[in-house]
């Protein structure tokens, strides 16, 4: 709801939706016949067409990462912070697109898109995508946008193993790779709390196997614990601790189950909040792509032969109470890019936020951002004369 | 299965029951006229009662801390790594009890004992306890037990909190507070991950509001998730990783939703078989008596204040990688002991098994146990002659 456009706002977007009539082949064996994505662009493709910046995003992201679809939206998109005018992204020096990736609920197909097999929603039938299937969809949509190399592809936590998994699978299609708050494969950990996720959906009666939408129904208290899951693991301690401390709602005990301490109440309504605007069969497959991304696996587990192929420069950001995908992963990207004698920069910033300081506007890292990115776009400013 | 009794065992034991017919007044404001607790002993007492050590169990314990049951028993008592002849709490020298706490599911009154008031099982309205409530019900077996004064009670995590209680309430009936992995009150975090726990068993349709009994139901979903929670908190990212890695279990991804990473199945099969040895009601009021506790509130937040009425020795220990109840909590109360001028001793003991490593047998641990112990042994026979 702002009242006027803020001036370093990409101001009101439109939703664009990319179509594709070629076969896809996916990681696990299917094809899908057709597809569609979902996307924005912010700010002007320049004439050379090298100004242009991908930004993939993570798990309940979408295409929709900055501005206002109208003058009534409550909030700008999930990245407004870093993508405007003068912002670290800068929409007066680059072009940026944003999509929502395949397997998602925001518009691009998933599973809520017909199945052109079956005549029927593709539900719990969507094949499992990968982080590889996104990057070549992706690819198609550089096609289309005649994108033939992106000046930066750029992704926080599950959004940069996208940006990593192009460095390696499309090397001379990028420049430059931004990968924070990110991992080269999850940690058992990880997986483990992925697994709480899936099967809080899966064991809710309201899931119907997959296909409650026939059903006119949906999981809503899995989607919610899935959520409440989530949510704590991308807050540090600290952070919950000076958020909500124990503080009670009401002042005093009340000897009962319900939301007594602040933070009960919190994480309640959060659930609640998602489970009503995101999509049980997306948030599946999500979880299964960060689980199965791997790009060491198909190079004897050797992550440094896997990034040996790459040819752009990297930025690497972490924080340091990100307890999901610590410091100690991106630090691992950061040492096998060293080994494989890659251009890369490191930085881990202190800020007690957790895993979602990646969208928080936290001036160190704001400036970091900035000052990288204005690197890129005096190259693309070089080179375009 | 003990082919046979290994020397160093308690042996074969038999739990009993106290019977209590004066009504115990709970901090919630609501009496139990009746209540029974189930409790085992190990060793002997000595002439003047003065070799007694209480053993308090974690959210899942029980009475059964040692030994066996049968000679058919799978698997000793929970804390048999360190109660026996010749381990750090000997048998030899010192008379141990162990009990089930009120509200518990292992034979101690608790929501599927029968409600005098209704005839019918407490169920859902069996009311919350306090660990204040629970060091009350112990005074009382104390009582049953000609026990004026403890020479030590010990307990890790959920357990160390009752020792603290303990000490706070009845300062002249201990000698001593041995406080394992445990904290003078939860986190945010803590309690958010109980709240997920709570609202995974709730909200499951077996649970019925509580009176799963009574439909011959019980919320087996939601017991499995809570677990899976619970255990994954348990246990170190480190100690995950080490454990499983990434490992598959059939060696290849699947692209399905069945347990493919060897993490996932581990931790669907915990969740099962607690899932089937565990009652819901309990779990809900035993995290209820781990978010409510905070001794300090008494007194303003004051912990210092709070410890100040203590007058036995305290041994705390913490493990560097416990997560859960992490070594800055234990260094919370050592904080406070010292600044209200109490015998405190403190380790933090350098385990990669996370909060799961007080109940393990680590070298360093085994071995400080021990000497504390032994010292409290020592001191015990000094009085006896």
């Amino acid at each position: 709801m702002p009242e006027q456009i803020p001036p370093d706002s990409v101001g009101l977007v439109e939703p664009q939706l990319a179509i594709f009539n070629t076969p896809l082949e996916l990681a696990c064996g299917q094809t899908l016949p057709h597809y569609e994505l979902a996307y924005e662009t912010y700010g002007k493709l320049n004439s050379n067409k090298s100004n242009a910046v991908l930004i993939c995003h993570a798990l309940s992201g979408h295409h929709h990462a900055a501005g206002f679809h109208s003058m009534e939206d409550r909030k700008p998109g999930w990245w407004d912070n870093y993508i405007g005018p003068g912002k670290p992204i800068d929409t007066n020096h680059f072009f940026v697109v944003a999509l929502n990736n395949l397997g998602g609920c925001h518009g691009s197909t998933g599973p809520n898109s017909v199945n052109p097999a079956t005549k029927k929603l593709y539900g719990p039938e969507f094949p499992i995508v990968t982080v590889k299937d996104w990057v070549n969809s992706q690819a198609r949509l550089a096609d289309m946008l005649s994108i033939e190399q992106w000046a930066a592809i750029i992704g926080g936590s599950l959004g940069g193993m996208q940006a990593l998994q192009w460095s390696i699978d499309y090397p001379e299609r990028l420049k430059h790779a931004v990968i924070i708050a990110s991992a080269p494969k999850l940690t058992a950990q990880n997986i483990a709390f992925n697994e709480v996720a899936r099967q809080a959906i899966m064991s809710d009666e309201g899931f119907h196997n997959g296909w409650y939408k026939e059903q006119n129904d949906y999981p809503k208290k899995g989607l919610m614990l899935a959520r409440m899951v989530g949510h704590i693991t991308y807050l540090s301690d600290d952070a919950m601790r000076q958020k909500f401390g124990r503080e009670l709602r009401s002042g005093a005990i009340n000897f009962d189950f319900g939301a007594e301490f602040q933070v009960e109440s919190y994480l309640r309504y959060q659930g609640e909040v998602f489970s009503e605007n995101f999509d049980a069969n997306t948030y599946l497959l999500m979880t299964k792509a960060l689980d199965y991304f791997d790009p060491a696996k198909d190079y004897n587990d050797d992550l440094v032969a896997a990034l040996s192929h790459a040819s752009c420069q990297f930025f690497i950001m972490s924080f340091t109470t990100d307890w999901r995908f610590s410091p100690e992963r991106s630090k691992d990207i950061v040492d096998a890019l060293i080994s494989a004698k890659k251009n890369v920069s490191y930085l881990d910033i202190d800020a007690p936020e957790g895993h979602d300081a990646f969208l928080l506007p936290i001036p160190r890292y704001r400036n970091a951002f900035k000052a990288y990115l204005a690197r890129i776009a005096n190259e693309v400013k070089a080179n375009e004369n």
